[in-house]
């Protein structure tokens, strides 16, 4: 649905001559972050409304090494909300649109406690965004 | 088989409080140079031979989050290796033996072009000390 | 000379609440890359051409916190250069155009074996880019 | 006074083949934290005591490079404090005693709202540790 675009940094490298695979975790973020504000439910605004979304779950497959200097485009989905748990969805591609890497983050809901969130009672403007973005797919 | 000890930086939180997920992928890679380094079959020598050995898969659920200062345990095996692919796991638990996270890292061999390298055939000492480091979990 | 713009991410955090202090020096990097490259003299090709510019120091003053979401300008100039060192300048200003940061990084230029270069001898046309960069502040 | 000892991961190198300069400015936090909690006022106690120590700024200078797996010393000492700066002074040497990097930070004292604290008068006892750390240098 949306694509985010990461220009890779000289830090991101490491002595492999390429990126080092934990950063691409963090490109997850960046991307999930542009995702969800143009959603209109950004990580600012949920925090503002008392919701903290944390990562439960990381997958990720390493298909091509990326190097310093490339941009790198994040193909970003909702790919699974019933709910309680969201599913982000993400296919990595280079500059001439080889795969590099695709995974996926795995988020749940909670107060500032940590106790869950059931959004649908409580925010459900959240819960219908998030629906609708996962039907969309 | 084999304890890490990671103790927890400042650099490493964010602004939840607690430590940023991507943290622990980085963790995992700091438990699998000890192992290998135990079992004799280090990075550096691996490279120094010609072998490189990328992560092409990563896996981790998150079960507690992790604060400043705490010392994090992590149990790292060889789960997996039939002479090509190498899977190692990881379970992380904190100080009072809570469980923080479990992962799976999954790497192939290759050498420094990139071409797939059969461990069994040109590397038999290092194939031997994979295949009993699987066997003996 | 030129601006370049950073968009705090929410891994740059810490449990302050605010960007850990060692990610401005990797902002910094984020800036110079971007005006080596504007003067035509970018890491890539010199790295092509055998010169490698290392980091020999680094300087920073943090003047006010920055927080996720927030975009930090970063005004990047060649402060001197006569040869030998470079020194590069940066100030960083938050969306009001509040001072944020201000730094310096100076580097040398060697081989790949780490042997100091002379660029004005072995590369003059790179030593011409850094001295007009030099003069025009 | 203290020796802080870091090994170096694989994740902090960069494609030059050794440490990414950034990481330096963490080893120094790392170091600080252990600093601290030797003189019995580590961060952890001082936040719950609401007292923020953010870092004011950072020197730095490289003197050589360090690579993955080497084990590098950081003697870390209180330089100076009269009340309301300190500069905590860094001494990286590697496992053969060569100098490889120095440093200092600079910090200030402030409550949990940003506003300074004055140490000698809120906070006596931890003023007075400070002062004696830095006289014995």
């Amino acid at each position: 649905m949306d694509t985010y675009t990461h220009k890779v940094q000289y830090y991101e490298t490491d002595k492999m001559g390429c990126v080092h695979h934990s950063n691409y975790i963090r490109w997850m973020e960046e991307a999930r972050v542009e995702l969800l504000d143009r959603l209109g439910i950004g990580f600012s605004m949920m925090e503002t409304r008392g919701i903290i979304s944390p990562v439960v779950g990381i997958q990720c497959r390493y298909l091509r090494p990326t190097h310093f200097d490339e941009r790198v485009s994040v193909r970003v989905t909702v790919t699974e909300y019933k709910g309680v748990r969201l599913r982000i969805g993400y296919e990595m591609t280079d500059e001439v649109g080889n795969p590099v890497c695709t995974g996926s983050s795995e988020h749940c809901f909670t107060d500032a406690t940590g106790k869950p969130i059931a959004l649908k009672k409580q925010y459900p403007d959240i819960d219908a965004v998030l629906r609708e973005a996962a039907a969309a797919e």
